[in-house]
């Protein structure tokens, strides 16, 4: 769009886009960052997107990736792009706050491994993203950018908040139960949560290590692809995670499929209650894409998921969070003492009977993806609630969570009172490619833009 | 011993003897297997080693063998060896009782993974032997065969009898907390307890998956190593195993030690009580290993062990167990109940918070792998006690049980009773072929058995 050239606010550029024009010399990295650290003044208050965030360090770090470029040598694939990285992650020389008191004090040596590859590829660290007590299930201290008196979600808030303003194109989320899609719902953002056991967790802080899964936030499909790259991949540091070649999310995500996809759409989940806007906004869907869909129900076995995914974030968040509670639970909010407190109750047999739930469902999970390219569900219940009625994201995406199937909601839908609801895409373990493909498909689908290379692909059929 | 021939005994041979008799046409399988079965009606009453014994059987299966060997074609690894498999493990068409009135009818369809290994190899499935209760780590009816008044231990009681008995020369055990390395300490033989994840529990009863193992109880460390070779393996269906070459473990059992080994002495456990007649058998052991070893002591962090492998150890078995307690806890023993009962207290946090203590307590002991070519420990605390009076094998050998690493019993000291007390040697995870190396020489250094190729070797620097 070279008519628009000057008046061009490169905040407003995708990721890709910005890291090729970073590349060309189209836009410099600095002018990047200095357009995204210049709405961090506008926003902040109230919004609380950031723990730690320092503009003159960010301009300068894009100055070094400029001087990098010129030097002529090869770039990363995020050369020149802001990431904000959740509160919960190690960055070297960065707060390590977690969003308790307790490690308010807190810096480290060590980059986590995500952070180590990020900078690997080139990106720029912007900052510590705002995150819940210790990533616990509770509000976050962050409003929603859509509206200061809404929730933001929880361990991911601050991530969510961060995309959605602008501030970056880009952002690393941890989360233990399903966080991560809830604030992408929740502030109109995609998120993407790999396949459990695809983003290292070393230099995470340790939550609930059986489902604790880290992803990207960003705009767009393609953006979290293109991240979810970069995050994923082995470190024996990490025992969940396998030594497998890399994923090529973005060349896979970004091709043309090979046939129309075929999703399952799933209006409602067994045990869950499901706010009347969402459920509108579902029956608009199966409209739009009437042939492309069937509508399914999941056997009331799942609802086992619930109260089972529950107990293994509750049992093993209260065993991560010890040293938190017994040093002094004093200074902990009341909301993550009744957390850890009822991981506490939660027995022994009774957790490892929780834990047998997620092959028993993962099988049943199989016989859908078998017939489907993907299950498309809610990402959340409804709209953002609000921030004092906040709603613990662990039930609503317990299926998700505890099967450790990968994830994706995309900002389709608007509630009553105009705020974004997340369609959620949700695939088969291990193929995340074939589910951000389809999640991309849908995208274009639901907004009118006609997939050119898939038309054509189609019309040679 | 040619002169001897006439009279010999075949029960009296060790594995490795029988099966190389048998393959050279010198001895029968059938004659083995009637030498073997002649034994049971002698002792069976008042040891109860059997929970399922069919001698009519045991000679058919042994006559099919001679006719295999006649046949000319190769012939396995245990051909016409008769092996007592644990009634914890389930083989096709024989009761899987599991110690339990609820399980009393149930016969089984398919050989456990092991069972399948055992078969391939020649071996003649000789019976289920006893278990304790579900494989609780509580008294099973087995009385000790030295002396009727005495325990025999608990989940491996019957496999460690009818090894001592010579009804068998080899018995494939399985245990939850240790029970190997207590009957076979009990009952005067040779125990072979794999690193965790060495040999698949496929089709065994699951007691406490973290630790729950399946091993190997016979007469003479090449024996046990003999049919360690057997059972290893790598099983999809146990996430616990490792795709990896077998270990060849009785090649590397019976070759020479390439340099005199060096051991480390622990005489006592710490957080553990030892009897005044192990301390003694000890101080003499001390004095025959002379320059060979040094005396250690733990630090006392590995006190720890004990309540964390008892923590694992419960709440495990009242996970796995949980539908017999459901379903009619009325008809189990009390001390089996009393067991799962104690597993239900145990919380989740708790519990992950002992799994906990596996990496660390391994990470200590490996300081000790990198000086000492194994720990030389007490395998009981003493003597079998009355079988009233049965301890939970579970304490004694928490370190090695919680930390996975392999260990093997050896029948060297006799109590003040004249009952047999094992000295137990330790070593390094997946080092299994030298472990059984080291308790070879250590067992033939101390019945003065000169290794003469050791010697000889020596002799060559």
């Amino acid at each position: 769009m070279p008519a628009r050239k000057g008046r061009l606010d490169p905040t407003e550029l995708d990721g890709v886009e910005a890291r090729n024009r970073i590349e060309s010399g189209a836009l410099s990295a600095e002018d990047l960052a200095r357009a995204c650290t210049g709405l961090i003044g506008a926003h902040e208050e109230p919004v609380h997107a950031w723990a730690y965030v320092d503009a003159s360090d960010v301009i300068e770090q894009a100055r070094a990736m400029d001087s990098f470029r010129k030097s002529g040598r090869p770039l990363g694939s995020l050369h020149g792009l802001p990431v904000a990285v959740s509160d919960l992650v190690d960055v070297r020389r960065m707060p390590a706050g977690r969003g308790n008191v307790l490690d308010a004090a807190n810096r480290v040596a060590n980059d986590a491994w995500v952070v180590s590859r990020l900078r690997a590829a080139g990106a720029i660290v912007a900052g510590k993203a705002a995150t819940s007590e210790c990533g616990v299930p509770v509000a976050a201290r962050t409003r929603n950018p859509h509206d200061s008196e809404r929730s933001a979600g929880a361990a991911a808030a601050g991530c969510a908040a961060a995309v959605a303003l602008r501030v970056t194109p880009l952002a690393v989320a941890a989360d233990p139960g399903g966080s991560l899609i809830q604030s992408a719902s929740y502030c109109g953002v995609t998120g993407y949560r790999p396949t459990f056991g695809t983003a290292p967790r070393t230099g995470t802080l340790q939550t609930a290590p059986s489902v604790s899964t880290v992803g990207a936030i960003a705009r767009t499909v393609p953006d979290v692809a293109l991240l979810g790259d970069v995050i994923s991949g082995y470190d024996p540091g990490d025992p969940d995670t396998q030594a497998c070649p890399g994923p090529r999310l973005l060349d896979i995500a970004t091709a043309v499929p090979p046939v129309v996809p075929h999703v399952a759409l799933l209006k409602a989940l067994p045990g869950i209650d499901t706010y009347d806007d969402c459920a509108e906004g579902f029956g608009e869907l199966s409209h739009v894409l009437g042939s492309h869909c069937d509508e399914i129900d999941l056997p009331p076995i799942f609802a086992e998921a619930v109260g089972a995914c529950e107990q293994v974030v509750q049992a093993e968040l209260a065993a991560s969070l010890r040293h938190y509670a017994e040093r002094a639970a004093d200074v902990l909010d009341e909301a993550t003492r009744e957390f850890i407190e009822r991981g506490r109750r939660v027995s022994a047999p009774d957790y490892l009977a929780a834990k047998n739930w997620r092959e028993i469902l993962y099988t049943g999970l199989c016989e859908i993806f078998d017939r489907y390219d993907a299950i498309v569900v809610p990402a959340a219940p409804g709209e953002a609630p609000l921030h004092d009625k906040f709603i613990d994201p662990t039930r609503f995406n317990a299926i998700w969570t505890l099967t450790g199937v990968p994830s994706v909601t995309l900002p389709l839908l608007q509630g009553a009172r105009g705020l974004p609801v997340g369609v959620q895409v949700v695939g088969r373990r291990y193929f995340d490619g074939r589910l951000l493909r389809t999640a991309r498909w849908l995208a274009n689908l639901v907004a009118g833009v006609p997939d050119t290379t898939f038309e054509s692909a189609q019309r040679g059929i």
